[in-house]
């Protein structure tokens, strides 16, 4: 199971907790990113879709925030680095369009479209240019294209259910950034061959203790209660920094969580992606000796493989080599007074990510309630989307 | 040629000034990025060897921070989106290391290792193992890697003369995140087949523009000034957003030239690396409705190609949509009384990105006078560096 090592937090050590009362106000909210990963009949439909559909070559998601970053985090962490049959569409850039179908063959391709309102702009728009694409080359829609949404009628659903395509509903109450768990996460994933069982394990484990009212034992509540408390005395930011090429996505996912959960009302705390080694020689000199207004939350690898041996200039391993720079800039941000905190996790694996996914999910809420915000909703980006509406029909 | 648009940014007009002054102050800090844009002759050397090494399938850069963040950009601007010719070995994961060994063949591949001081330890690490490893499977170490060092004599320098590589100079005064228009970042991008005299055609233009001491006429100071004269009102943080998908990485090489140049002596602006209209479905909820703590620092392209019609839910193509989301979350931004700014561009291009880069450059040199900042060392990073070694000698 992953740890936390608080020590050098620069706060005093909390005083235990009873939790109950934060727990409750959370179930009050009613949201389902830590019990509908029970559902075990959206496995069985994803493992028999995945079992039919493998022969695909390339599987392409027309999908935006929410609905792509889960699963960019998952191909990224457990798959290949190398990989090139996830292909996945978080924009609407003509010339990404362009140079996909330059490497993409129609016959050999799967398209997944994500939107859980049904009505997002961007996915509608990637909807409709694909699906005549699919056609005018001749090959049925509804082998081609499966469809991911809520489960109300909406217009991505009125199409799926005329064009008679595959359709998984997103559960009513799981938002777009805690969904990588649901069938928008799990289905690209099984494409792919991660093992999506071993997730849903890990993120129940972390579930279990997220529902702990013990506070020494909720992981959760202490990564919410850290950023929470930081952020009172000045740490405006949270930059996440993984020792770990495989959870550079990670960052990404975090940031989108983060950032949607609690920036509102004129409160909230930035997120910022980072990575280890890499942003040693990026951004370290800003994080030692720039202004003293962020959190660094680390995630270390204890056991990272495979073996490498470098002979020269010292003899080591690369990864013992990454372990000694993770321990330096730990030990540099804290003596130059930088709050930084360590999660501890065995190695990348699908049982881990899982139990990261819920770390983050649960300690989230957790800071919801804490900054006394509503964790759940978005109201802040209605605007730029009612003014990109209008200006479309003009 | 790039434009600047300040309307947005809540700053009143910049009265007229000028900038002898700064440009001088900027000129006795020596340093080459403005002027080593004129060597001809490293142009020459470049072209040559291309010619010479067209044959490589793969091309793998070891090296790191700015020896690797120049290159990404250039690959990922300029470059096609599925381009898998270059690999930028930016960290020192091991499984990094591993996944790039089963995708290469050592027959058809070049290295080139890259670092200024030749005593990089991650760098040097990488040259070790794949030095080894190209000589164990039966090639001529100096037909597989090449070397980017400089001038004085160093540790790499003293392997790559022994082992007889080929080894190119980086110009002494030219520091690592202000290097993408040496050897460093040119080297790789015309090995992928990048126009570098255009690259260099549109840096001269801009270079012209730095140093004009009319501050009407002169962008980066003009952008040096916003994001200083808003730093001083609590916009601590600068937000790049370009709208377009190939300009992610410019995003990427903009963080460390604004955090390692001005994050110090506990001052500093927090770069963010953000996308349009991606991020519109992650952080704008954070961006209109969190803390107002925030610049935002738009790139518009006005002429986004190719041309890819929509036919539903409105009749559009996907550069018009772009454009549209963009002015929606300019308009959006101002309306909350967010400072924003754009910088609009015809189209990404060799010339207008060599256009961009020297915009930032002069643009950080500006602001580190502006800050009182020398924006040209990094003392920050020393402490880790010096960590890492102590713990590797044990």
């Amino acid at each position: 199971m992953i740890e936390l090592n608080l020590e050098n937090s620069t706060l005093e050590e909390a005083k235990e907790e009873d939790l109950n009362n934060l727990l409750e106000k959370i179930h009050t909210r009613k949201q389902g990113f830590y019990y509908t990963i029970d559902d075990d009949q959206v496995i069985e439909k994803i493992n028999r879709f995945a079992k039919e559909n493998s022969d695909f070559e390339h599987i392409v998601i027309c999908g935006i925030g929410g609905s792509a970053l889960g699963a960019i985090c998952l191909q990224q962490s457990l798959g290949h680095l190398y990989m090139n049959k996830l292909h996945v569409l978080d924009n609407v850039d003509p010339v990404m369009i362009k140079e996909l179908e330059e490497v993409i063959d129609y016959s050999k391709t799967l398209f997944i479209v994500i939107t859980k309102s049904g009505g997002t702009i961007e996915t509608l728009s990637q909807y409709n240019y694909f699906s005549n694409k699919i056609k005018e080359n001749g090959y049925e829609l509804s082998d081609h294209m499966v469809v991911i949404t809520g489960p109300q009628q909406n217009p991505l659903r009125d199409e799926a259910e005329k064009e008679d395509l595959t359709i998984f509903d997103i559960p009513e109450d799981v938002g777009g950034r805690f969904s990588v768990l649901t069938v928008v996460g799990l289905l690209p994933a099984k494409l792919i061959g991660i093992d999506i069982e071993k997730l849903i394990k890990g993120a129940k484990e972390m579930r279990d203790v997220f529902l702990n009212p013990e506070s020494k034992d909720n992981l959760p509540y202490q990564l919410a209660k850290t950023q929470f408390d930081l952020s009172q005395k000045g740490k405006v930011m949270n930059v996440l920094m993984p020792y770990s090429q495989k959870l550079v996505k990670f960052a990404d996912w975090f940031r989108q969580l983060l950032a949607e959960s609690v920036g509102k009302d004129g409160k909230g705390i930035t997120p910022i992606n980072s990575l280890g080694v890499t942003d040693q020689h990026s951004q370290l000199q800003l994080y030692n000796d720039g202004p003293n207004d962020k959190l660094y939350i680390f995630i270390e690898i204890k056991d990272l493989r495979p073996e490498i041996t470098i002979d020269s200039p010292y003899k080591t391993t690369f990864g013992e080599l990454m372990q000694i720079e993770k321990n330096a800039t730990e030990a540099s941000l804290t003596k130059s007074g930088r709050p930084n905190i360590t999660i501890l996790v065995d190695s990348v694996t699908e049982e881990t990510l899982g139990q990261l996914f819920l770390l983050f999910e649960g300690a989230t809420a957790f800071l919801g309630e804490l900054m006394g915000i509503n964790a759940f909703d978005q109201p802040g980006v209605e605007l730029s989307k009612n003014l990109t509406k209008k200006a479309l029909l003009k």
